[in-house]
């Protein structure tokens, strides 16, 4: 289920900083010079490969914050699947206004598309597990609140959108907590009721002491090879959510989830993929 | 050449906003549950892949901004080669300051060696040519200024900042204007004398057309085969800067170099690179 | 136990945000026509009747702000409990400096502390018992993580801190999703396993329906008297949290804690307190 | 007579910061888990308590960012009387957009309606006298414009807005000055002519020094016995304002005012009221 | 007497701001290509004519926030008269830093320094009468509080700084409000205690009937004749203050002073001087 | 020709400023207070001497974002020359809206219109010969890109915008970098092939030694006389772009331009230019 629109509101800042950062401090002056101000152009946001969409609403915002008379029209929208030459986006009205804006546009769109189709790769590895796919925080410096629509738009699930709103206690908290069950005991005892706890587990001796404290709802299973995955999976036996990490490459995705994680995580869906190739064409 | 460092001032305001946008609306809950106030640490930036470094200036400030107790030493700075194992800075002071930077610092530092370390590459296969390997403004939103920085760190140089700071005649643009010559003489009749002007030609009678109009300082060829992009060379004789461009994949630089072009750009190196992979150990 | 600090990184824009607001657009005149230069002064921050302290980092960075050559001396810091009379800072440095940031400074430690006071009123009629105070989202506009720190610092626990680090199903929602079980079922679904999910119920058939159902982390038991809350509390057994809410007036706390529940959410705390009575001594 | 509205752009940065705040860094969890992007309403927003309005115009464009579809009609507006279960505002439209602004929307309109309703008690004990009741700068940080508006729907005064607006002759500066007409002396020949000066008095002696000197538009009455205000009164003769200060609590304004006194000020208006119980009933 | 600094932390924003214009996209691009990272340079900051300084703080935090390792030393500050070839300040550390801050201390000082140089001109012409210099708010965009400061470093004072701390009845407030008595009577009934309230008069007529209705701290002479002026003079006899206004050209100042009106304003101290020509000598 | 329109969203934070900074802290208080909410008006926007205008997008945006329902009427647009008492815009709706908007519309509107005036003077001695006039980096700190828009609209022509958007190579670089030879090796080999490269010279032998070493785009004469830069055109033949700097008042452009050299730039253009005089009228 493709997750509703977010309010024009929360993106507005990200889409002007952008455009100011594309416009620069003079302004478009290759179309200032070139094209007459009554040019006129309909132009087709479309896909050079197949892919997954997102990044669409953020798209005609750029177009709109540029010029409130361009007409746009979503064909297809963020979330779904498109096949190379199909139109997702077509914008008509003055031809100046939307070459002016088509590199944000594309930038935006093409970026987030590519996290998109990534994910909806990883999660089509899934298929038939309980397993479900992930981001992190390894995103883009100030584009987290878009690159984690676009995993779900590609069919994933979010992580922690920031350090505040969940516990999640790695090995130098562990460290310098005193161990598991110190750790878990401070964020049981200090954490609102309304922030879960995951806590960082190397092996299955330190899950054993996390079952067996309580208080966590998942465990991180850091680098860990699949059969001990999967031990720790019987050892748990559904207690609380356990999260597969490390190193999650593509190809690795169908062997862990069919090892009984409930969760895959991959800083790879944000911190490296390639854009989706879009243009826009007139 | 690695170029000088920015003035801190140009970096801070991408820097604290990648902050607030990790450490959330309540901050580091997990660190203040889990860390002693009194806590120290010594943390070791490293490098788990071979790469060139970029970000480095910047993963300072990060840690900087969240704490200016913190004492940080570069061993290793923007634009230097970097072996696997090897260090890049080391951050000592209160454990709990370094644990609620290190994701920010990482994010910076991890994506921007990635693009240095794909554009170092990229130069390398130009070895022996005059060719030089620039980026494009296919990059990220809001990280413009730090991309076009890695570049440089990688040996690579830039194309415009802005729409504002140099003309670049595209398709579009010679198609409302009404031909390359009717495009070329606006630019040269409007443009300021500080502005550079390049034009894009897809073809060889483009080309001849805009030589025999004058004004522009570059062309731009756009997706020419490698037959083409020689008898552009031989065409020009140095009248105009000639630059590659449109889908320079690196196992296509060398031969694309080896024509003789003066530039081969790559929207590839900041839209598509993977991020260096880059940790902090305790 | 007092919580960790905050970067001052996160408080910096709030409190830049609150002088430039009170010096307005030409600065604090009267200091500047009436106090030498050269003039110096040793302020005391006194409390003029008991409570617990918070604001009191916020103050000091008011001051640092204003003038960075104030020397600051906390004696008693945020979560301290003060008696009317004694000292909870001292600032020596130039006059002038003191004067023009003294308002902001009190604006902020006063109705911090008054916040900080309230709650641990509150948290006093629950001993013995093992429910906790919780604030609201009701919280001033633009002050919520400085309110919710001084939750922290009364002895409190922090409830959501945006609509989007937890999911609390309302009235609203269940009506619009289709009731108790289909909104729950849509939130375990979609929502990421880092965030808790919470259910308001009005009765307990509601409340039964969730427990049937799965999936709710915590129910919110809305407006119910004290012995409804009690059924609740046997009914659920601790299978999840039970946060009593609706009109919880301090007189009310003690026994609606004896009831059983283990949480006691209040917007009082935030919307209606009182400002403790703090004052700058020359 | 209620005060025209204030343009909306002067308080868009401040209901703008607002709704980012609440959204968070992922916008409104619950609503877009069980909102059906189709489900419309009407919603009310409604008193539960009796009082006078204010943060009407601020939360009707709480709603208006969050979704320029909503159409948002208004009853009762700031400076209106409302009693309980009274209408002061009617919203329709999409579900999730009412929705996602409510709490925003109510924690302007409850806290300002507040500060209102507080004002008008205070205006109420002064019937029959000439004495106006005045704000302080004890406003809560960052909402200064719109808790001084609310004094105003209040029937009250404003004082100052800030540091640089007026001079406000305190005893620290007195003291630094050199006394009352070395201060007084200080402030007549530097002062803008478009500036009000008021001087505080702890005394009589003071005042009549004050008096003397001239130069005073105002002199603020500090902690004064009724007695000795009346006394104020009549030494005074109406050469200058008299405003009486410090701990105006609501049981004493009647007595104070009948001294005889121009302007009672009190901090309480805005650093200690509750909010006015507002609801959003669907 | 010359006005004491204001804190940095106002001017903060506006020097940032200017700088990051300046420095544009990405950098300064000369200075990092031709200057030596280990270049260090001591430079002048010289007259090369004859004035008085205002933009002195100003152009130090320039060149502090481009690198706060450069040394500042201020020979003269603001509100210092200066000879031509006399040094204003010297500045010693690396010379990309000077370089780069350079242009944007120029332009705020040599600004500033024109403003305050043709206050003192003014000023130099009412000697011997009554007669104050004030400014208008017709000042640059985004500068009037250092173009304010100016004026009082050139020996002027201030007029109003916002629309809202204090009430100018202007010619269209007046008819729309119903004439000079009713319009007086509203500014009476509902302004602050804390507001002047002026007025302008473009006759004999209209200022006989706001000195008979009172309320007004002074009247605005718009546009009077000097025989007019004279007449207003004997007329109020000291009862409001009186304005002068209206082309006020330096010519004129003198003849108007004569008349024995106690303020002159002139927007031309603002809106059309010649910047103060000041170079940095290396 | 005149340039096309900027987009509204590059000029809308300038605006937006000005606006907050003219209405102050609590907004216009005198318009509040006397005009009637229900008030309108017809405003025009006239010259009150000749000149041609700039700021009239500006000014319009002013007025819209003060109130959105305000109808405007440009009948004279940037660029065009506007004779004395003739109307550039009219201004219709609620009278409120026109009086809180107008000082900032007049602010902008007469600065910009003085600075293109001043051009349009420039730029009319330079008639029949091939001399442009273009601005320098000497402009009102914050204002630089309506100021450079101001310069075409009087016929000139911009130089950079930044110091990031070319590559200007002055007397300090080039002692820095150890003369002429080495400074424009330096610029040539670290340069984007898209910055154009300009260098200082003060003497014709700097001149030859820029020629031969060649990569230089344009020299900028620096204080030379007439016969100097007469020998400098005939020198260059052409070979790169001529810039005449240094002190051009209107009297001396006509005898620089007659030289032969290609540009003239004067700071004067913008740093010392009287508004034009506008005003609005009811």
């Amino acid at each position: 289920m493709t997750p509703a629109p977010l309010p024009d509101l929360l993106l507005d800042p990200l889409v002007r900083a952008a455009l100011l950062e594309d416009l620069g401090a003079g302004g478009d002056v290759t179309t200032r010079l070139t094209i007459p101000a009554e040019a006129t152009c309909r132009a087709r946001l479309r896909a050079r490969e197949a892919g997954v969409l997102s990044g669409m609403q953020v798209a005609a915002l750029a177009f709109r914050l540029v010029d409130p008379a361009l007409r746009i029209r979503t064909l297809k929208g963020d979330g779904a699947a498109i096949a190379p030459g199909e139109t997702a986006m077509e914008i008509e009205g003055p031809a100046a206004s939307v070459l002016s804006a088509e590199r944000v546009a594309l930038n935006f769109a093409g970026r987030l598309s590519g996290v998109a189709t990534t994910t909806a790769a990883y999660v089509a590895q899934t298929r038939g597990t309980r397993a479900r796919i992930t981001c992190t925080r390894k995103t883009t410096p100030g584009l987290r609140l878009v690159e984690k629509q676009a995993v779900l738009h590609g069919g994933g699930f979010n992580h922690r959108h920031s350090l505040s709103d969940a516990v999640l206690i790695k090995d130098n908290h562990i460290a310098a907590a005193g161990g598991v069950r110190a750790a878990l005991r401070a964020a049981k005892e200090g954490a609102s009721h309304m922030l879960r706890i995951e806590i960082e587990v190397d092996t299955l001796d330190q899950l054993a002491e996390a079952l067996d404290e309580g208080g966590a709802d998942a465990a991180l299973l850091d680098n860990m090879d699949l059969a001990t995955m999967a031990q720790a999976v019987a050892m748990t036996a559904g207690r609380l959510a356990l999260e597969a990490s490390g190193s999650m490459r593509l190809e690795r995705v169908a062997e862990v989830a069919a090892t009984g994680v409930d969760y895959i995580s991959a800083g790879a869906l944000t911190h490296s993929t390639s854009a989706l190739d879009l243009g826009l064409d007139f």
